[in-house]
């Protein structure tokens, strides 16, 4: 059985700790007009997250080398530590905009700045849409404008904001946690987006994490716990790393994947160092339940998909083989495609471990297939040979929508895990786009 | 212009060389009763390829680290110079079959050396088709005895050769060549299979190429040059390295990947070595010219393929950047779905490239689209910057069943080139299979 957890969930999302507001409004930024893609129902395009006193901040950004104008502002904000305000859009990722994009991002935050009498510098932007057309900024200025007198801590507002932020997705990805420092209640809540283009591989400092290849995922996390803003950056590293930076839907990394969160210290803790263990050890603990909900969230709607699956591999030489491994599978265009049709093809799983550059021999690979969070394993190949286990009883197993697929190398100690869903006729349908019609095509 | 080739293209294949026979035959490889991937027209599954006299050998083989058992077989064998006889199967792959695998593997090419009274380590064997499924040896035995007395050197037994090796081809894929070395008459011919886990990352040595990552696609190619074997395997490394490793329809490499070249000496020229220049030079254009012509044909049979796109990278920083950059656009989900659409979504190529391992800046990029062998470019970019040229105007090429992308990296003197195909519906729906008759599912 699982340790019980030192925190517990609570419902809201980005506004669940204290001094954060938030406020979303319907701008008309993708200048839709009467296309087919046209936001009838004008769904919200535009939010603003917003804490009350400055907050210590930290930043993972794509490390695409084709990255989006508000991820290279943002970057270089983070790294001082210090933000009081997010502004992010949909509709346009205001990426491959040139000169003229980074400016347009610094305009964001500094009318989201001018609005909230905040210094400029401590805002924050994302943006997340089609690439290579520049942002419709007389909109957005109005958006903004009309969205800073609406900020409020309510959960229907933050419910909102994560709907604004939504592309392709099909809903809302919210979650949130409270655990106790001391005695003070501390709360994590956030919120995300990301449905397609979705292999994030983000970095706090620009090196490419090893393994990590490619979204777009957007992800918000706020928080009132007193940390410091170098802990923080280092928290949100470990958090992203067996979250964020462990999923895949199709393998496309983007140019505008970010996960920022701001941490106001309002709830009144000693603030968190990296001297401070067992604080430190709650907090991480937290905030890696936060990203990895968010995470699975954008799998499980993740477009098309009709199977969430874990592929966890064991007795890797090595770390980075391990995650090597488990990626080559999760990204397997024919692995992915015999899912959708709940076909146990492992066959092709050990085609694409064997395209992999993870070591392995193959008359030592175990292979096994669970039911999510079951200790049974059922094996399909022992010592690289098959089973006795029958073709019907494993596509018992696939036939459901969620199920674990587990690969022994037995070649030493590294792990590596990945989330990811299947690869349907719907992925196709959704991304061939409508050339009728520019503005459904998404970035 | 494009110079005038130095060899003209033929009637035929695999039998157009002196000196080469085939036949083949529909021994049940699959062990279909009643199933609904039943083999009702009784397609030929077997297929054998003799040169009158012992010939000089080569092979390039999948850098997989899960190798088939015929893979295994072939190697040591061609790596001695000589081979005089091919068997091949469609219907199952001989692979995750382990010792058992290997024995069989080796039983076919005692049976065909025995047959023909050569030697059986003078004979190759490959198979494609499902994995990890052991061959059904009563069958294929039965299948060679049957064979063996229906060799002959028309082009009807070449054609149904052709159609023997197909698993998921929708048709064969065969050419030939003929050309003058001195006085004598040189042919080389070939057929070749493959639709799906497409993109071979073949070698001759085991060492991967460096671009290169993953198909089952197999090559048989004859010729009646007189050759060394170590030039012959030179000129075979070259050959695929622009054509058979420059392909990719769904980024997955096989477990069986193969090509294979006989050559008979037959036609009498002066035997070539790596010191014959002209003669040399002469011989590799043609042996390009035949792997290119097949290689494209698998990308042009692609499952579900609608189109035809072939990817130049032009002023990466190194050869390997190029290719890398060629291989990561040719391979991009939302690049290929965009395409199916006919949507020109530029930016998806973007991320793709951003997301690759090839060194670029965004601001140096230029992207264009062509009709295929023209010369006039249709830029979408300068410099990272869109261009005038409309929506509607790149939709137009676009639209087309085939045409070409240029990034133009201006960092340096790299190329890289790859042909690819779009990602449709109709690939899902195919390799989704059927999991009511496992013996539909391919490898």
């Amino acid at each position: 059985m699982p340790k019980p957890s030192p925190f517990s969930v609570i419902d809201g999302s980005i506004t669940a700790a204290q001094g954060f507001s938030t406020s979303s409004v319907f701008c008309d930024i993708k200048k839709l007009g009467t296309g087919k893609g046209s936001n009838k129902g004008k769904k919200h395009d535009l939010a603003v997250i917003y804490s009350e006193v400055p907050a210590t901040a930290a930043g993972m950004y794509t490390t695409s080398q084709v990255c989006a104008a508000p991820v290279k502002v943002c970057a270089g904000r983070t790294a001082k530590g210090w933000a009081q305000a997010i502004v992010v859009n949909s509709g346009n990722a205001n990426a491959c905009t040139g000169r003229q994009g980074v400016k347009d991002a610094e305009a964001m935050t500094n009318a989201v700045g001018a609005a909230l009498g905040v210094d400029p510098l401590t805002v924050l932007v994302c943006s997340t849409g089609r690439i290579g057309v520049t942002m419709p900024m007389a909109n957005v200025l109005k958006g903004i404008a009309a969205a800073i007198p609406l900020l409020a801590s309510g959960v229907e507002n933050a419910h909102a904001s994560a709907q604004a932020i939504m592309t392709s997705d099909t809903r809302p990805k919210e979650v949130a946690v409270q655990f106790k420092l001391g005695a003070k209640v501390v709360r994590i809540g956030g919120m995300c987006k990301g449905a397609g283009m979705i292999q994030p591989g983000m970095s706090g400092t620009g090196a490419r994490p090893a393994a990590a290849l490619h979204a777009t995922m957007l992800g918000f996390i706020t928080t009132d716990a007193a940390i410091q803003s170098a802990t923080l950056q280092k928290c949100l590293d470990h958090a992203v790393a067996q979250s964020f930076n462990c999923i895949t839907v199709d393998g496309d990394m983007s140019t505008n994947d970010t996960v920022l969160v701001l941490a106001n210290g309002l709830a009144g803790n000693k603030t968190i160092t990296d001297l401070s263990r067992a604080d430190l050890a709650k907090f991480q603990a937290a905030l890696n339940y936060v990203t990895l909900q968010l995470a699975q969230k954008i799998v499980r709607d993740g477009e098309g998909a009709t199977k969430f699956v874990t592929v966890r591999v064991h007795g890797a030489k090595t770390a980075a083989d391990g995650q090597a491994a488990a990626r080559a599978v999760a990204n397997g265009a024919l692995v992915k495609t015999s899912w959708f049709g709940c076909d146990p093809n492992w066959g092709r799983i050990l085609g694409a471990l064997g395209a992999s550059s993870c070591t392995l021999v193959e008359e030592k690979i175990d292979l096994a297939y669970a039911l999510p969070g079951s200790k049974k394993l059922t094996y399909a190949l022992r010592r690289g040979q098959p089973t006795s286990v029958t073709f019907a009883q494993l596509c018992k197993i696939v036939a459901n929508p969620e199920f674990e697929l587990h690969v022994f190398l037995n070649l030493g100690r590294g792990e590596g895990t990945m989330y990811t869903c299947d690869l349907s006729e719907e992925y196709v349908d959704f991304n061939k786009g409508d050339v009728t019609d520019p503005t459904s095509l998404g970035g």
